[in-house]
């Protein structure tokens, strides 16, 4: 067997034990019992060590100089990529000690805790000092990291979330965002302010109406049940793995929108998977690329696909059916405008399309100042509230609606945030080199078929997956990398329109 | 750290592996689109690789000498037992080569495919060379684990399932049952048809007020939802963990009574799991003591308990109330009637109290002969209707109401079946300890409370774990090792009163 057979064969392995433990993850969100957790935390942290152990094993390094000697494998792109991916993974994994991974998974863990009971306080006193022990062991985690890797601290934690991320170029783009979106913003809600009001959808709507009205919508999109799950979690999210991708949602009663486009987003999320290219099953090249790219398709399908006219005008004779209602208020006019609303608020996950980067921003810019210690972590909830400010015109009355909504810091995941707007990004640039490509697709959502966007996007991107960077992928698929004026243009078209 | 400490240590992951594996059972049985079938055989295979490597790992050997010798160990029973018990997994793992392992494996699942193509068609010829090659192997399993163990073949496959089970003590118990059940099935066949034939509960029965019966029940029983499920598959059984223990069952909107009595059994087992000593989560010690044990917790509930006069006083309005009916058919008097009715068949699993140990005992002595190698698999059918006519008086028009009924040697499990029998006669023994123990516990059943009796078996069974033998444990609930007559006094009491 060749160096990279071996190496093939043991990431086999690691890739089904991150799939058990993605599974138990599903469960636990979805199935199981509160009296099942510690017997589940044991099983996850077992899981975990066991993957951890066979990455780090010492025997990789020498496996890893054999098969970049091997013949062959330079003129072999699939599996050079895959040798790329593998060997990524292993420098992550073995950049940290074990002492400092086990210590930043307690602090993690406790400063989750304090948080949980600081936030609805907006006490951000109360969790500092555990905050500040998330970022001293991420400080640390990047600093090895910048020196594996040779890259800045901030880049070293982002190339977990989007590999090959670079914080230069999105200080640029999120630059350019921040002086157009303030202006953008302004103009949209004076456009707005001249419409008439939406008129409002009266509930309550039944839960088991949504559930259906949501599976009608899935399999419309694509999704197969025979390969996935539509279920119930607090926090709606996409799992299970690519032949049996499972998605959650929440139903509120008073609002059938809130949990219909969350499961369209979490089904583009969901395709993506099913559609990661089948012969690379269980390797890493067969793995999605990156975060930006996952959100691209599930921003795609809810953003570009589902917010638009089109879409409306296939759904709303649904949703009036589905709901046993009519009126003025289920036109595909009145509901795409209730939908599209834009306000500015304090809490990034009831953001709407235009007001969100702001929220992206504003974290991206702390989160780097604060990994790269250009502020003290005492001056956060200051800083938050003067840069919200400047980028939405609001200042939140408490550190609940500021610096302690988000989960991510406190539980350790620093160099996230900025893939959502990537994301959102790509998914317009993607959606309209869709479009170019085939300029039927708007006629075929109005119709409910989405077969050939999606045809499109298997082919461009979702069965690459992770053979391209993020920006050969977007290159090849669009004809150029990310390009904030295409961003910049769809918001303008869409919501001064 | 001391050896044992390392071992405990090794035993924790690996029980923590085994427990992911039976989440992902439990997925796959209640939960998984069929898509993810082949992702999860790999999930499965690769935790079953990983756990047999940690298991035969060469330390280990060295682990357990030098433990032996540690100071104190003697003293402490329980560190004591879990070094046995750890020790006897061990003996298992080891006894057989990675290249039997695998072959058998292969064996079993080509063997299975054509047995579930050959038994609607009763064709025992097409399965034959497939079950031949099993049996081969499971010979030479039996040969290797005999050695290691010092007993028979059939002893070493038999201590797979009971732990320190007999094939001596079996013979014996089973030759007596031969002797007196065909007397005693004429005596209640005669008995039986000089009382009026009991009156048939008309359905159907919506499964949704079929599963809150079941519900209520269970809770009647004991179970906690809080650390437990109860869902739906093709073939009822017990999984999960001890603290989030998952029952399914499978309804039939003719004939409730299936699925109830099927939810009582799963409890049993169920509640046997909950009980198991909370110090010695994920250790060997911590285990259910074997099979007989388990099936005796689930018959003693199903059988014993809630097959009984009392049962029925407190069952049957309810189940008027669920069903929203009334009549002469629902009194407790018919229904316990209905469901104690005595009637041979060629299938097991649909057998009464009385006709089943006709089923064990046949198999019993038709595996141990094939096994001992003291008749050819081609007679197997012959042998096998022979059999069923000396027990129950009848013969199987095909083979597949005759020995292609059940799955278990097609996929290897020899050495199981006589655990059903044993469990059933255990039941019989611990319910009359525990009345004798507690003579209020017939009452309290008769209002739904199981709690004393609950209590009883908790610290006499299932507290224990696998602290003592199953003999020991027989013998300090009970007073006395498995008795055969207990078992027909207790038959012949309840079929011919």
């Amino acid at each position: 067997m060749t160096a990279y057979d071996t190496l093939q064969n043991r990431f086999r392995r690691l890739h089904a034990l991150n799939e058990a433990a993605g599974v138990l993850h599903w469960d636990m969100s979805t199935m199981m019992p509160s009296g099942g957790a510690q017997a589940r935390t044991e099983q996850l942290a077992v899981l975990s060590v066991t993957s951890h152990e066979l990455l780090v094993d010492p025997q990789m390094r020498d496996l890893f100089e054999a098969a970049e000697q091997e013949s062959g494998l330079q003129q072999d792109t699939w599996r050079q990529a895959n040798l790329r991916e593998m060997r990524r993974r292993w420098r992550h994994a073995t950049a940290l000690d074990a002492d400092l991974v086990e210590a930043t998974m307690k602090a993690c863990k406790s400063c989750e805790m304090i948080w949980r009971e600081a936030r609805p306080k907006g006490d951000f006193a109360a969790v500092l000092p555990a905050l500040g022990e998330v970022l001293k062991l991420s400080r640390e985690a990047a600093t090895a990291k910048a020196e594996v890797f040779d890259c800045s601290m901030y880049d070293a934690l982002l190339d977990q979330y989007e590999p090959g991320g670079s914080s230069e170029t999105i200080d640029d783009i999120f630059d350019d965002l921040a002086e157009f979106l303030p202006h953008l913003l302004s103009d949209v809600l004076d456009w707005q302010s001249q419409k008439p009001e939406p008129l409002a959808l009266e509930g309550p709507f039944p839960l088991d109406a949504q559930e259906a009205l949501a599976r009608e919508m899935m399999q419309a999109v694509g999704f197969n049940f025979e390969h996935g799950r539509l279920d119930v979690s607090l926090h709606p999210f996409c799992g299970g793995v690519p032949d049996d991708v499972r998605i959650t949602t929440r139903y509120d009663s008073d609002d059938f929108m809130k949990a219909l486009m969350g499961v369209l987003h979490e089904t583009g999320h969901a395709l993506y998977e099913r559609g990661l290219p089948q012969d690379w099953r269980l390797q890493p090249v067969g793995e999605a690329r990156g975060m930006a790219v996952h959100e691209s398709q599930s921003l795609l399908i809810e953003m570009q696909a589902c917010r638009s006219a089109e879409f409306m005008a296939f759904a709303a004779p649904l949703a009036r059916q589905a709901f046993g209602t009519e009126g003025a208020a289920w036109t595909p006019e009145n509901l795409l405008a209730v939908y599209n609303q834009v306000k500015p608020d304090f809490i990034r996950v009831d953001a709407d399309e235009v007001t969100y980067p702001a929220h992206v921003i504003l974290r991206y810019r702390l989160e780097k100042a604060l990994i790269e210690d250009e502020m003290p972590l005492a001056e956060l909830p200051e800083a938050w509230n003067e840069g919200l400010g400047e980028l939405l015109g609001i200042t939140p009355p408490d550190d609940s609606l500021g610096c302690l909504q988000d989960i991510h810091w406190f539980d350790g995941a620093w160099g996230y945030f900025p893939t959502y707007t990537l994301g959102a990004m790509a998914a317009a640039q993607l959606f309209a080199a869709a479009k170019a490509a085939e300029p039927d697709i708007p006629a075929d959502i109005a119709k409910g078929d989405f077969s050939r966007l999606m045809a499109w996007l298997g082919t461009n991107v979702h069965a690459k997956g992770s053979l391209l960077t993020t920006d050969e992928l977007l290159e090849q698929a669009t004809g150029k990398s990310l390009d904030v004026e295409i961003f910049k243009g769809y918001l303008a078209n869409r919501y001064l329109n």
